[in-house]
């Protein structure tokens, strides 16, 4: 390996360049494929200096020609990208219950991916040890040492100090409040940097990178499951606020007269209207006899309903079902056209498992939203839900890992 | 005059610099007055390029130097700033019924300051009109010419197409919608950048350069008066939003069951807990025989109160008038507490006319805030009246002026 990886502070690790070449492959990573002129164009740098940045990045295998562009004139331009051998990184999407994780070489693509149900609540060590097992399997498939693995990125469900890489006050996670998750992946990739967020803004960066949020400077994820979170974009960057828990929009109050939280506080709004209030209602009228469909489902399902069967049932045409979904949406849209008055963004994107309950549950979130925010405000807004909403994790992962690969040298 | 001054999109003026001198003056901006040796380690430039980047900026009197620093064992360092008599700008603080402007050197410097009301609803050619009047006053007294007039910022009380300098909608401003302020000053001014941003915003940048904002990433400037309005600065920049709207939060639902707001929705927090709802309630008290300090007061203002008076009553322990400011003041926290869930500021300001109320308002405000976020987003968080109330507007006016002085050379 010809460049340097230093230790910097947290023993994360990063390749060092020069401002210049970190300005290319900056450049480079936000547009994919680009032909000198390009990155001319776009970086302000002339045409000479790109010709000597682009040699050394090229010398050190970091970037790479690929093919022709389109030509505007005269022959065609070589278009350059990342040396996708160059090294491996990894994206992890931690859910409560669930592993999501994905290989992928240095231009983001994935290699291998892998799928697993794992609870969070049996501790970091033993997440952390399946984590570093499956990528183990992952990259002995393609013949990968340890030592190529660049870069892992993981989000995790919890609040994240992010300059840190370890969750605080973490309220389904007991057990990895402040654990060196960045030092256990470490062991078993010593070259890796090891990045640490919030799931949702990692979902937020992977709607940016391949979503509904390419090109957009400020929009929202909403991610409704089992708990309610948001992910924010301002000006193009993640915003995580002061102490990295911006977008906590699952305990904003969403109704005095509601029930109690876990976290304490009455009518949160995850406490209304997340997956679990939904499924409760259900069992609730199912149980009263003011839905035949809920009662067939319950019975079916051990006297257990979940969200999703809310939503079976509505598209059979469940008068009580279809009640609860567009409760639930008018809810979270009412929550949601405060944060429009107050951010104004140009989209937000609607996420999470509960997302998959069907149109109306959208249509009852758009309503909320038009009818309580500012016309100002909605006038170039558009909601809709994620369209890679079972890839985001991963993508918005690995993303967040390739980004911290290249830091300017002091 | 040395530099050239070009015309640009929209007819706005600015003196055009290479990308390193721009760095120099924005981090004496930022800065104040500093050493070479201070510049270089702000900027990362070597020392040999700030002599030469200084010496071509002293040369054109765009900065000069200005008595000695402090000697880390050599001889005292010489201190670099903005060469006050550079140029001259002017600050505007426009409110629904008032008029504040204040005309400041080229280090923001007040020399000279007018106040008086005027009622926004005259019109835009009637008000520009005082306005230009009262700044040809100002420099006459000082013996500067209209050609030294560098640049006019104007804070208004409606929402702005800031990149276009325009109003969009103003509720409260008919008349002036798209009305073109910027070639109506530079009629007068010939030479002046006109930049014209929302109040809060420019109040926000004013708490940014001299008050609870300094050196703060993340915080909030929240003016209740007739209105309510909150200016958002993330990382460190003011945060307009997609439509330039962002931060209108009178509008977010306070009260479902509440009056019906002048944008025709119910329960606005503005219909809700401004000024004037303060107001009302303190007439009907005073009226229902609830308290005899409110109908003294009432009596002795031909049959009006303001919420000035009930902050005076509840001073003088009226019981009906500090409940109507602890009521004010619980929902506005409530509603605070959602957007600290959200954006998870450090600070939150908190200024306009109903700041002058007394602390108790304020108590109430933190009381809901702390009571309805969460802890986490709370453990670093301050809410405190604004200490620079009087001046934050046109001290926010003038900053936002002086930032817009020097572009990069194209």
């Amino acid at each position: 390996m010809s460049l340097s990886r230093s230790p910097l502070e947290n023993s994360n690790t990063f390749f060092e360049l020069e401002p210049q070449e970190v300005s290319i492959v900056q450049t480079l990573r936000e547009h994919g494929e680009l032909s000198r002129t390009d990155l001319a164009d776009l970086t302000g740098f002339s045409r000479a200096k790109i010709t000597h940045v682009v040699g050394g990045l090229v010398d050190r295998h970091i970037i790479a020609e690929v093919g022709e562009g389109e030509s505007s004139g005269g022959r065609r331009p070589r278009l350059l990208t990342f040396n996708s051998e160059f090294g491996y990184v990894v994206g992890v999407d931690m859910g409560a219950t669930s592993l999501d994780i994905a290989l992928a070489d240095f231009n983001g693509h994935i290699l291998e991916r892998h799928y697993e149900l794992a609870d969070v609540r049996e501790g970091a060590e033993r997440i952390l040890s399946r984590v570093t097992a499956i990528i183990s399997d992952q990259i002995a498939k393609h013949g990968i040492s340890p030592e190529r693995i660049y870069g892992v990125g993981i989000g995790v469900p919890g609040p994240v100090e992010f300059s840190k890489g370890v969750l605080i006050v973490p309220p389904i996670m007991p057990g990895w409040e402040a654990y060196p998750i960045r030092e256990f992946i470490r062991n078993a990739f010593p070259y890796a940097t090891v990045i640490v967020d919030n799931d949702v803004n990692v979902m937020a960066l992977g709607e940016q990178r391949a979503g509904a949020g390419v090109g957009v400077e400020n929009f929202l994820f909403v991610k409704v499951g089992t708990g309610i979170g948001c992910g924010i974009v301002a000006q193009g960057h993640i915003y995580r606020g002061s102490s990295g828990c911006a977008g906590d929009i699952g305990h904003i109050t969403a109704d005095r007269n509601g029930p109690v939280c876990h976290c304490g506080n009455i009518g949160c709004l995850e406490a209304v209207a997340a997956g679990p209030p939904m499924a409760a209602k259900a069992m609730a009228a199912a149980k009263a006899g003011n839905s035949a469909i809920l009662s067939r489902l319950m019975d079916a399902h051990e006297q257990q309903l979940t969200a999703e069967d809310v939503g079976i049932a509505a598209q059979q045409g469940d008068r009580a079902a279809l009640e609860i979904i567009q409760d639930s949406g008018r809810i979270i849209g009412e929550v949601l056209a405060g944060l429009v008055n107050f951010f104004n963004p140009n989209v937000i994107v609607i996420g999470g498992g509960v997302s998959k309950i069907g149109g109306q549950f959208l249509v009852a979130i758009r309503r909320a939203v038009l009818h309580r925010s500012t016309p100002l405000s909605t006038r170039h807004l558009r909601i809709d839900y994620s369209e890679i909403n079972e890839d985001v994790g991963v993508i918005g992962a690995i993303a967040l890992t390739l980004e911290h690969q290249f830091v300017e040298k002091q």
